[in-house]
């Protein structure tokens, strides 16, 4: 995993300036390893209006600035989004009022390839002023012009990359291409005395998702083409590759997860679908490969209960690796589980490998260490003053988002395991 | 507020038989109480399709039956059904499968006026089978004809009164209405080949949603001209008026509240909305006027936090009635504050009219017994003895739901409160 620089900061567009570009073979070996079989991989860039007023919510922050746990909804989009190595620039498209603010909190959770421009007054505009970020064809913009753009909402903060591979495959083949739903309501077409002219048959019609992606060219073009009328009032992008490109665009069925935050409760149901995410993964860090012991025993239990449960040794010759991968795999909660040492050491190297992977910027992690120990063989006494070390150590990695905790069950190791006499001492 | 009876059971409408019919004198109360100003009531029942299989939920129960705190989903709905008291009849279409569990949910959770019939193998089926049902030409259907007849889902939970009232009254001006919500999304129909065809213009459309009310005549006859094809694969009730009845219904807006209960991030956010009702309700039973005291601090800093924040007294001629007025109002928190007496029978009284109140079944009460007391003037071990008395009738308490606590706050009244000498012992 390569560590991120310590504090990124965005890049600003037009008059804004620029401080960083990304580096050339980074990205050819991101997009090599995401090429999808037998096809050349289009350059790729994504577009997120998040100008909107967020009036549905009820509330006076902007939806994409709610927070959930504490953390802008815009953040787990952006984090959405740059996970995808292929995607090479991200342009956000935000007001002048909450430029400042955008900027913090790309620096606070060190999201990378944003470049900010400043929002238009409807979605189509802002849209617009993103892509002409991208053309290339500003003097100062240091953003190379992409083969295939995706836009996306920064209120869907559920985007997986295999509906964004889709969706950009389809548009190099299509010119056009966004994600569609089944229709959750039936949709009526009022007369204008505010009574029901007809209704559409809800099987022939399908709700408009996002992402979508289009050919640079084509929405570009587009949106240069298209009308005031348009900008003022569209709000569909695929009807103006339509209008002006004549591309009809491919349709892609979307997940349930692409769902908009639109209204409060969908910012409860954000919370809740983060919160079972971060705590159905769980890793399981063990000092000894004896399947029968007690840590084996607690994963099967924990099999049951959680859908992710990893399993990684302290052997030297596996830890890193693993443990790496585990990282990077959004792992947010760690057992270790210490049978043959009582080294306390070994907890400080988690806790450091954790810090490295600046897992915690995001969410806090929890390390729970337990102590299994023969209450015959150990001194109680020695155990406890081990124990009270990380608790001091406990309070200062809480600063930096771990949360640390260790636990001691002291027992009578002749009762475990009933079934291997071999391990009764 | 009437008691319930303790264990209502629901009419089994045809074969099912029937055994509690609604008091006429109730009835004309009630109706004669929610009467828009200047205009006949007229006889409401409700339909309630509860047959589907929850598919899109991915979950294996129907979503109608899924649980919510612990409470299935429709049980919440009945609730806000059963809470307006000029509905005289709710009839519910569930699966002969789910027969058994839904009269098991009517009789725990003590729901009224509620018949049950056999669900149909489509949506519009199940409310043909509802409508047979209060059409009154069944031989030993107990159930009287209504004069308009309102049509909801059993998966949303959160209709107000207002909204019913609403459409009611346009039913019964127009022969049909509905509540419509603003599209979330844009509306698209797509070719054969999977590619768009057109897109619709947002603001032309509108989301057909429930409730919807017909004048029964219209849409009974409806259903019983539509041919089989409606049956199947329509989805909307107000085409059928429409197409039959050549009745153009009334649209009306609802508020998001509306909303339907369809994938599972639908449920934590129904849940996350109860648990912020539930919570944003509190009372605070005083047994003092005396304005510079605690208990009136307390409420000035519950009002900055929460949204209704009630206050009755515990002097003899208020206690009664107001108590009773805020446990219709379903408030679920109760916070005592004990400062004239340390008598233990007041906490006795408080939780026996919450139990009349039937409140608990629902969901659980919390109540905090809190006794301030000047440390100079009551003898401290006194005071404990009476705290252990409340310990022992909250693990009595609490299998009846009601979550009872005892708080001593032994405080040296000389510091208390600083600005108003006349306090000052």
């Amino acid at each position: 995993m390569e560590p991120r620089p310590a504090a990124p900061r965005p890049r600003l567009c037009d008059s804004l300036g620029a401080d960083q570009t990304p580096s050339a073979s980074t990205l050819n070996a991101a997009r090599a390893e995401a090429r999808p079989a037998g096809r050349r991989a289009p350059a790729v860039a994504a577009v997120l209006p998040a100008g909107g007023s967020g009036e549905r919510m009820g509330v006076p922050t902007p939806k994409q600035f709610c927070p959930v746990l504490e953390r802008p909804l815009i953040s787990y989009t952006l984090q959405a989004l740059e996970r995808v190595c292929w995607i090479k620039d991200i342009v956000v498209a935000v007001t002048g009022e909450n430029m400042e603010a955008m900027k913090g909190i790309i620096q606070k959770y060190q999201h990378q390839r944003i470049s900010l421009v400043e929002a238009g007054v409807t979605r189509h505009r802002s849209i617009f002023n993103g892509l002409k970020a991208l053309a290339g064809d500003q003097p100062d913009s240091k953003l190379s012009k992409p083969e295939v753009v995706i836009i996306h909402d920064a209120v869907r903060p559920f985007v997986e990359e295999d509906v964004l591979l889709k969706v950009v495959t389809a548009a190099k083949e299509y010119g056009a291409a966004g994600a569609i739903r089944p229709l959750v309501s039936t949709v009526i077409s009022p007369s204008a005395d505010g009574c029901l002219d007809h209704s559409l048959e809800r099987a022939r019609h399908r709700a408009s998702e996002m992402p979508q992606a289009f050919l640079f060219d084509v929405i570009y073009e587009a949106y240069q083409q298209c009308s005031d009328y348009d900008l003022e009032f569209g709000t569909e992008c695929l009807q103006l590759a339509l209008k002006y490109g004549h591309i009809k665009a491919k349709l892609v069925e979307g997940s349930p997860d692409l769902w908009k935050v639109t209204y409060k409760r969908d910012l409860y149901a954000a919370e809740s679908i983060i919160k079972e995410r971060i705590s159905q993964h769980i890793c399981l860090v063990m000092d000894t490969k004896d399947e029968n012991h007690v840590g084996h025993r607690l994963e099967e239990v924990l099999k049951d209960e959680l859908n992710h449960v990893k399993v990684t040794s302290r052997l030297p010759c596996h830890t890193g690796r693993d443990l790496d991968q585990i990282m990077s795999e959004q792992c947010y909660s760690y057992v270790c589980v210490n049978v043959m040492t009582s080294d306390f050491e070994e907890i400080r190297k988690l806790v450091d490998m954790l810090e490295e992977s600046n897992l915690s910027i995001l969410y806090p992690v929890v390390v729970i260490s337990v102590y299994f120990l023969d209450y015959k063989s150990v001194p109680f006494d020695q155990k406890m003053e081990n124990l009270m070390q990380i608790r001091e150590y406990a309070k200062e990695v809480k600063k930096r988002n771990i949360l640390l905790c260790g636990l001691l069950i002291y027992y009578p190791q002749v009762f475990y395991p009933p079934q291997d006499p071999s391990c009764l001492t």
